[in-house]
Parts: structure tokens; sequence; C-alpha cells
């Protein structure tokens, strides 16, 4: 499906970093849904560029409803989104257009299109797709908060520096929008800022850990075998640029458990079945088991580093040299954070309409 | 799409593991491709049930070809392939049905499908259901391997105990099949073998981490945002029961890495683009950069163990206890190398079918 | 989706005409219903070859569930059937193997398969196909009538003579299956079968036109602008082989008429609307508006015919002559009558839990 | 997929008759295919309103290219259409709002979506959506021509009016474009115009049969069973609104022909296979056998008419007489023929990269 993805709510996106507007469509999200324009300017702004950590590049992220929604309520039909693109100076690229900057997928792009896509900026493979895709995601979680379903998302690790894990998970998921930085223990923001701000002062940049919790899923959605939440959920996580893992759960650390610790026991606690433990992060043969979903992906360093790298002219096919300048964050870690939840609050809201049907979020 | 996954070459999985039989059908594979049945026996066999740290259930598991192969060559149309289920002791499983077994798909099961599940042996939802998954890869790592694709997976990690990386890895990925045990440097198979049957002696069981490798693929396969080699790769790999993480290249080490360490630098190698190193794991912005693809999959441990666990009741709600007896694996990762080749070779003939069209793998 | 269709509901073919099996894999029927065998095999004989005006292949059609059912009950996992060829006279076909027969996949498949396709009997063109669909279709037919939806297939008209009009849909759909032949009026069958008889002495075939109902649908189904009523169920009908028209309601007939004929008024009719009249067949906008959805199917005459037809060798491209002998239908509107029922029992399923969510059909 | 479709090229379309935008995402078309912006107001001329028999709505139209194209080019990432919403007097509409038009989505479309759909003007169901319909498929009609495929569609009856058949087919699709009307014989034209006025005058409305021949394909492009060529036409077409019926070749007509009469020789001219007629409509078996493909769509009456029909009050439930003032055309059938043109070359696309890839089209 290319640059679409869901079976029952399902998400297009569009557009380049340079181009007139990117945008997205939200197809099947259940009519009735207020759109909160306070909740979706807070989520953009969480993804946008702010303070001395982030890039110097501004844009107003306006979100046009240009599709889709009536009297500020969704009609049921698709929501078409756009934001227009302002501040494209794209001459700070220009110069360095025919090199491949490495980590990025200047390269693989001009393999796959022949030359013919939009180079300035990453053109498409631009990170600022993600404000459309925050955007939508913004009015999914709007949905599922009404049928009592909170995603958050922190910084698990950050250049070395780790996270408490979610401890109450509602209290926990409910702080994090309205803090400058998204972690649990605010302690931890100051030092993960330091070291971001040392990898700038050394024209370098810095990866990460995100932790996602999904809390008020019913047992019994998903679809195994080819379908199951964490397939659903990591295909549309590794669509996010600059992903390279995704564990649920225990995760990688699996590997050095016995089944006797990993193993989670089902309980009957005073009428409802729990887990006493969530090595499975909600999730029993891919489909939920009524338990928190618990996922983390790893983020990789913002790949545009100032300093010299060795790369080839895609053109000439030459070696050559680049340093990277223009706008560029020594960590995405922070700002992947917004859209790590509205992807996820995406495909929840499109597994709940598959299992449920399409008038279950209604309002 | 439930059971079914891929877009121009399809695989549809069906059985229980004690009903009539368990099967695939694999739709979309190019016509012309030569049947290597013994090919098929080792896969079959390397997956199957062996020695003294597999179950002793032992089945036959001969591929029965109902459809889409004429004289031993596919002729273009759905392949359905049958294995029968003859060593079904569900008497072993019917004593405990009512209770949910500890990290199996029991529980979720019940709350999905409402008790009309085939419960017996984990029904659907059995790792048996793989035996027709690892057929169905085998025929197309047999599509794959005429046009110069080669894929091979090992065990990086099994019960704390490390095998070497892939070293030049096209001869790595050919020496796998032959192995009694899937790792690289045959000194720690026996290093494994021992762990896991102290586990097995401790009535418990250990997991471990496959990496896997394919090499030969062209550059500019993927179709982003939401088609990315990872994002089909992953969505497929999680289908396979036990694996909880996935990680591309660096993974979840890019945690800890600086953007300047990260980056992979293309260089034009006596014409030939390269990357000096392959962090990326052979992917950027989604799509293929030509170097090895390369991921790793955590594979939990057994859940079927021998000591007392709690649990609940499913039909009457009550806590309860369960020892699971019966014949069961201390460990399926290496069992688990097989299938995920297998899942790996399906996704790789639908991308490049997706790209260069149905034809593009005919003989 | 090549040999599956369907969202929620999804059917897979495989198989050949004189392969060893074939099959369907029926996947994301509900939990719990139980299957009618008695109510299957009267759906298969229906489809069968039979008298005097169908071919003399006679195969016992015995449907085999190798997966997702137990005891007699459908478990919400993939069901696999499985028909066995045992009647497989190849040597009547392979004489003429390398001649396209006119009006038959020969031709095309040999451009799309390159050969490699498996020719005796048609292979996986043959009508035979058909018989897995039609036991497919018997499931969700059952599934449907526990909640009042009712569907029939009558022959509209056939070799020049016309059946009458549903009137009493309901009761007209619940005699059809005990009928020798699918009408509604039992004084034009025998006039029809005088036509086919007719044919078929002058080593030729006839055509007709199937008409259906599907009743007891609520308002508020289909999903526009893609995936209209309209757009699911032709896409449907339009893989069952022979069919060259489908139309919905007055259908071709809009051509002729004026806008105030065509439009249907709603009426509230005692708290329940109504139409008055049903031009649209059920659908406005591509949703179900609660009336009976209708639509006829055009058949072609059989395209093997026992007369010497101009042709080519497909080896050889040289222009030859084929006479078709073996044994074949003069007809197969009769036959295709039951498929096409199958057919749109499977969409309508596939419709309502795309709507009404995967428990919907649920016992 | 809702309001998606397609498989290796993909449409989408979103918006409403009277909100701020409609548009259309057209995703997985090559690179490197030019924009003819004159090419595209011509197809956008000939579906808007103009003179005496059609709406005196008038819109600019014009086509905003929001993404995926960079000067003048397609970049091969997805193209987002828009076109803004300018003449949007809703007080025509409002006063009727809460009556059920006859013959419309109005009652249908409030029992999917609850009362929050947009009413005004039809909303999502207004046949203006067809505008991006049309620019979209304008550029794939400019990417099909490149490689020698053209479709062309003209009136073969409206009013009862009959045009002639196609001739020489591609000088009949190349003059179409140019001219004011979309009939073979221009001398029908005239009296097609004046059933219409007729019809007007009469507070009515006609509908008509449009044929469409699509020429140049190879033979071997389809997916069978369930990707056939008619089964992906016929979804696409009836989508259109207003499409109650699609026939290819014969199609009817095959009901009163025999065997001998349908079926199509092929024939070796001159190293070229042919058929000697082209009663399939340039399809066996779902697959092209390279003869123009050639179908028909039933298009019905508008259903806006102004005199008075009954219906009911959706609110409050009443039964109610209507009279629908406003712009509204007495007859659609000539502006629905480059909508069903456009739905053609999107399909071919999307079958043609789906068989040979997606750099097929690729200029």
């Amino acid at each position: 499906m290319k640059n679409s993805f869901g079976t029952s709510v399902i998400v297009t996106l569009f557009g380049e970093s340079h181009g007139p507007h990117i945008g997205a469509v939200l197809d099947g999200m259940a009519p009735g849904i207020k759109i909160d324009e306070e909740y979706i300017k807070i989520r953009m702004a969480a993804r946008a560029a702010r303070s001395d950590i982030s890039t110097s590049r501004k844009e107003p992220d306006e979100v046009i409803f240009a599709s889709g929604v009536k009297d500020g309520v969704t009609t049921g039909t698709p929501i078409c989104l756009l934001i227009q693109n302002t501040n494209t100076r794209s001459g700070d690229y220009q110069k360095t257009e025919e090199l491949a900057r490495p980590g990025h997928a200047d390269y693989t792009a001009q393999c796959k299109y022949h030359g013919f896509q939009d180079k300035s900026g990453g053109g498409h493979f631009s990170g600022r797709i993600t404000a459309a895709l925050t955007a939508a995601g913004a009015i999914c979680e709007l949905a599922l908060e009404q049928k009592g379903i909170y995603i958050g998302t922190h910084i698990s690790k950050c250049a070395g520096v780790a996270d408490r894990e979610f401890d109450n998970i509602i209290d926990d998921i409910k702080a994090i929008p309205s803090k400058p930085f998204p972690v649990l223990d605010d302690n931890v923001a100051e030092k993960i800022r330091e070291k971001i701000l040392d990898a700038k002062s050394k024209l370098d940049s810095v990866g990460g850990v995100l932790e996602t919790a999904v809390t008020g899923i019913e047992p019994g959605v998903g679809e195994p075998w080819f379908d199951t939440v964490e397939s659903q959920l990591s295909h549309a996580l590794f669509a996010i640029p600059a992903i390279k893992g995704v564990e649920f759960g225990a995760g990688f650390a699996v590997a050095d458990m016995m089944g006797s610790e990993d193993n989670d026991s089902p309980e009957n606690e005073n009428g409802k079945i729990i887990h006493t433990t969530n090595n499975a992060g909600g999730i029993n043969g891919g489909i939920t088991n009524g338990m928190p979903i618990i996922f983390r992906c790893a983020v990789k360093p913002t790949p545009s580093i100032a300093q010299a790298q060795q790369t080839i002219n895609m053109i000439t096919g030459e070696n050559s040299e680049i340093e990277i300048h223009g706008r560029h964050d020594p960590a995405i870690v922070h700002r992947a954070a917004p859209v790590v939840s509205a992807m996820t609050a995406i495909v929840i809201c499109d597994m709940l309409a598959q299992r449920y049907g399409t008038d279950y979020l209604k309002a």
C-alpha cells in the first residue's frame, strides 16, 4: 500500500520537505469525534522544532482541514489535513544536492526514483512529513480517550541517560504532554539536554530509545497470524524515519530470561483477569490480553551532522566529502516521541475498528 | 488480512495443532521454479523436533502439493501445501484444557473466539503451523537463489552464549543448512546445548536472539512510507510465535552511538557503490541500499515448562495451578531459525515482485 | 490480491481441474457457526453435473474440512476446504493441449504463465474451482440465515426464455434450493431445457442471465467511494468464469428511463423506512438502503462446443482447427446460479464484518 | 480500502461538495511523467458544467499539485491534487437538508454516518468529487499514451438515441477530446441534446450508456481469480456515482447468443496473434488477450429533478414532499464520459504496474 496504512482506519501520507504542502488523509475515522484544535496544537508543538536542542527551522505548522470535518466534528468521511510549507530555504540544501548525505535516503531514493525525486531537504523522506502524521494521530488520540484508552511515549534512554520505567501508567501518560521534555523523571531531562548540547558542540548527534504504553484496551483484539498487534504496530512504527528497532514487553531481554521468569501468570483479581507481570507487553499470540501494551523503539542519531563525512556524488559516481550545514537537530528522540504516540493511536483505532466495526469509536 | 500476508506474493496459513491438516497457500510465485523436494526436506528437518533438546513429538512432515505445481515445477497459480497431522496425542493436553497456560495464547484466544477455538495443543496458535510456513518459504528460497539472493539465519545468542557475527556472508549462509545446529562458530554449539539441557533438567526453558542476513538484493527495493523494507519484514516476523523484538543493522545499539559512528558512508569501489559500514542493515529510508540486509529477532523462552505455575481456569475464572506435561522444547531458538529464514524469503519475493513485476522471479 | 478476496471475511481459491485437490480457505468467519453438512451437499449438488443437460463428468465432490472446524462448528480461525479430484480423464484434453480453445483462457494463460500453467481441463481456470467457492459460500449462507439474511439466484433468462421476476422475495428464495432447476416459474423450466437440448443436438451451447436477491440487510452497509456494495459485489462476481455483465436494480434499463421514473421514493410505512420502488437495487451512493439488493449477471454460452472452430496452435503459432470432444455442458447458466449465490454470501459476510466487527455473525 | 483503490497504483479521494477542498492522492505513479497541464484542463472542462444542458454551477476547477510533482514532472512519490471549492451556494440546499432527495445517498449517508455527514450539496457523495478523479486519471492517461495505450469513452446511447460503435478505434479515441459532445457520429449529438433539453423542459432528466475502449495492451495482464481485468475495472467503475451496470464485450447480449457465435477465434495474422471477433471485450479468463478492452456502463438519469417527489424527513421520519431547486443537470451521461476514462486509466496503470513493476510506466 506504499503511502497508506490500515485496514479499517487508514492513513495516507504525502508531501515533500520543500513542496507546497505536506499532508495526510485519515480515512475510516468514526463520525462525531470532536476536533480539539488546542490538543492538536500541543502535539504539533511537541514534535516541532524548539529551543537550543532542535533545528532552528520554525514552521507555524497550522493544520488546515480540507475535508471530513464539519463544525469542528468528524463527519465519518476522509479527513484531509494540509500543512503549508512556508519556510523552505532550499538554498541551504541545493549546494550539496548531488552528494548523498550518509545515513539519509538520498542514495536509495536516487536508485528508486532515478533522479526524478524532489531532493530538497530530503523531499518525501524528510522527517517533516511526520508533522502530518502527528496531526492525524492526534485525532485518533482524541477518539481513543473518550473510550478510556490512553497512549503515552517517553524517552526511555537518550545518549546513555536512562529515564525511569512507567509506574502508575495512566498518571504517567497524562503528565507527558505538558512537560517540556518527554521524560517521566524530570531530573533526567537536564542530564539528557546536556548530553545533546555536548554532541552539538562536537558537530555530532545522539540517538535513544522511546518507550510507549497503551492502556485501556480490552482483551481479544488483534488478527493473527499476520495481523497480530505486534505486526500491525511494528509495520507502522518502522515507517517512522530513524526507527531501527521495535520490541514488545521484555523484548530483547527475553534472550537472557528463563521461561519461568518470562511467563506472565493470569490471575483473577476480584473478578477481573489481570496478569501478575507484563513481560508479554500486553500481547499473547498476537492478541491483547488486557494488560497495558508496552513497547520500545530504537531511534538512531540524527544523520545530519556538520562534520566532514566521506560519501559519493550521485551524478558522477565520484567519491567526495560532505559537510552538512543548515538547520539540524543534534537529537530527534524527543521530537519522535509524539510521532510514535500518533502512529500508535492510528493503529489502535484501526485494530479496534476491525474488531468492533466502523461505529465503535463514534462519539 | 488476518491469516494472509503480502501484496504480490502472498502467503496464507491455516490449520490447528491437532486438526486434520495444517497448510499454506503461496500465491503469486512466478511460474517455472523447480521444486527441489530434497531442499524442502532439509528445511523441514531443521525446523522439526530432533534430539534431546527438542520435543519428542515427531511428525513425518511430508509436504503434499495440492495445487500449483505440475511435473515438479511451479505453474504460476496458487500453491497449496498440506501437511497431515498424524501424531496428535490430544490426551496430553485435554486434562488441562480449561487452564490458561502462562505465556501462551490460551487466554487471549478464549477472549477472541469465545471458547469455540480448537484448544488442543494450542490449536491455530501452535508453533506447529510454522512447518507449513517453512515449506512455503523454502520454495521462495529456491526462487531467490537462482537470482543470486541468499538468506541465512543463525543463533546470535542463546541462554547467554553468543555466536560470532556474520563475516563472509555468502559462505556463512551456505554453511548453515548442513549444520546440526544453526551457529556460525561450531564451538558455541555445544555450550548452548549444555545450557539448554541444564534448563530442561530444571523444568525450565531458555530464549535467545536470531540474526539473519540477506545478500544479493539490488538497491531501490522497498515502498516507503508504509511499506518500507523494515515495515514489511517486521510485520511478517512478528507473526512468528515467540518473537518479541526485531531490530535492523545496529538496532537498539544506536541508542548509545553518535551520528558520526552510526552513519554509513557510501563509497565508489571500482565502479560499484558500496557502504563502508552497515549500521543501517542495508536499508536507508526504508529502501535497500545494496548492502546485505541484516536484522535480529528476539525469541522468548518456550512458555511450556513442566514446573508448577499460577494461572486461572478459563471456564470458572478461578485461580489455579498448572503443571504442563507432554512433549515440549526447553528452547525453540534453533528451531525458529529456519522459520525466520522462510518468512524472510517470502517477504523478499513479495518486495521484488512489487518492484519488478510478477515475472521477475520466473526461471 | 490475486486469488484472495475480502477485507474482514476473506476467501482464497486454489487448485487445477486435474490436479490433486481443489479448495478454498475461508478466513475471518465468526466462531460458533454450525456447519450443516446436508445444506452444503445440496448446494454442491446444485452446482454439480447432472442429467442430460450437464457434462457427464461426475465427481463425488465431498468437502473435507482440513482446518477451522471443530465438532461441526466454526472455530473462528481459517477454514480450509478440500475437494479431491478423482475423475480426471486428462486423456480427453491432452490431444488438443497445444490448441487454444476459443472462448477459453488457454491463450491468455499461455501469455501470462509462459507455458508453465497446468493445461489439463483448463487447469486453474476451470469452472471446477467453483465447487470450492460453492462450499465456502454455503458456510456464509448459513451464517447469514441465522441473522435473517437470505440470498437466492434464479435464471432470469436462458436461450431467450424468460423467468418471472422475484415477487414475494423470501418465499421465492427459500423455494429455489429444492427445485431441480433454479427458476421461479416452474413452467419455464421445461422450455429452457428444450432449448438447451436443442443447442446440444446442434453441437452448440447457450447463455443466459441470472438474477439474485439479498434480503434482510440493514441500511448503512457499504464503504464508498471505492468499496461500495456494487463495487465489492461486482469485483467478486466478475471473478466467476463466464460472467460478462453485472447490473444492479434497473441496471442497463436506466438508459431509457426518466429521472422521475427511476428515482425510488423513501416512505415511512408504519415506522419503518422503505422505498416505494427498487430501481436502485437496494443501494444508494454505494450504501444499502434497507430494500432487497437485486442484481443480474450475464452468463456467456459454454465456450466448449463440439463443432469445428478456427484457432491457433500455441506452440507453433500456426492457424489450426479444433473440435472439442470430451464432457461439456450445453449450458452452464443453471450451474452458475448456486455459485453466484455463494460468492454473494461471502461478500455480504465481509461487508457486515467490516461494518459491525468480526463477532457480528457469531452464533 | 474505503476511499482508496488499487494495489500498485492507488488513488484516494476526499472532499465534500461544499467543503474547503476536494482532492485526490495518486500514489505509485512512476517517476518522470510530464504533467501536460493543458491536457488536464481539457479533461476537466469535458467533465465540467457547460452550456444549456449542464448545471449552471461553474467552478474554475484549477488543479493544485500539493505534492509529488517537481518542475512539471512526476517524482514517483504520492501526488496530492487539490481543487478549491469556490462556488458553494449552500443556501440552495440547506432548505431541504432534512428531506432525503430520492435517488441520492442522503438517506443511506444518514444511516451510515448518523447525521454527522456534511449534507450540503450531497457532501462527500457529490458528483463534484469526480473532478479530482478526472485530474488524477488525466495523469494516468498521459503515462499510458507514451506506452501507446489509448482510452476513449463515448455515449453509446442517451435518452433512447444510439451512437455508432467504435470502428477504427485509435482514430475514434483520439477524436473524442476535441468534440463538444462525446459521440462518434456527430449527427447524433444534436438529437441527444434535443432529448436532454426536452427532459429539462419537463423538469425531468435522462440516462444513458457509455462505451469505453482501451487499445494497446499486451496479452497476459490481469490477476485471476479475484483480480481479473473485469473485477478490477468494475470495482472502480461502480464507485462512480450513477453507474448501475457494467458489461464487457458482448455483455448482456451473450444471453441470446450461441457458443458458436460468441466464441472469438484466435488467428495468426502475419505473425501477430489477433482474434477475429471481440465478443470477449479483450479479456479471457480475466486476462487480456491483446484485443481492445471494450466495456459499457449504464448511467442513471440525474436524480435531482425539479418536479415534486414523495420522500421522508430524515429527522422526524415523517412522509414529506420535496421539490429540488438549485443548479442541476438534466443529464450527466456526457459529463460522466471523461470520468469513466479517467477511472479506467488509473486501473490500467495499476494492472500494468502489478504485472511489470513500479518502473514500467517511467518515462
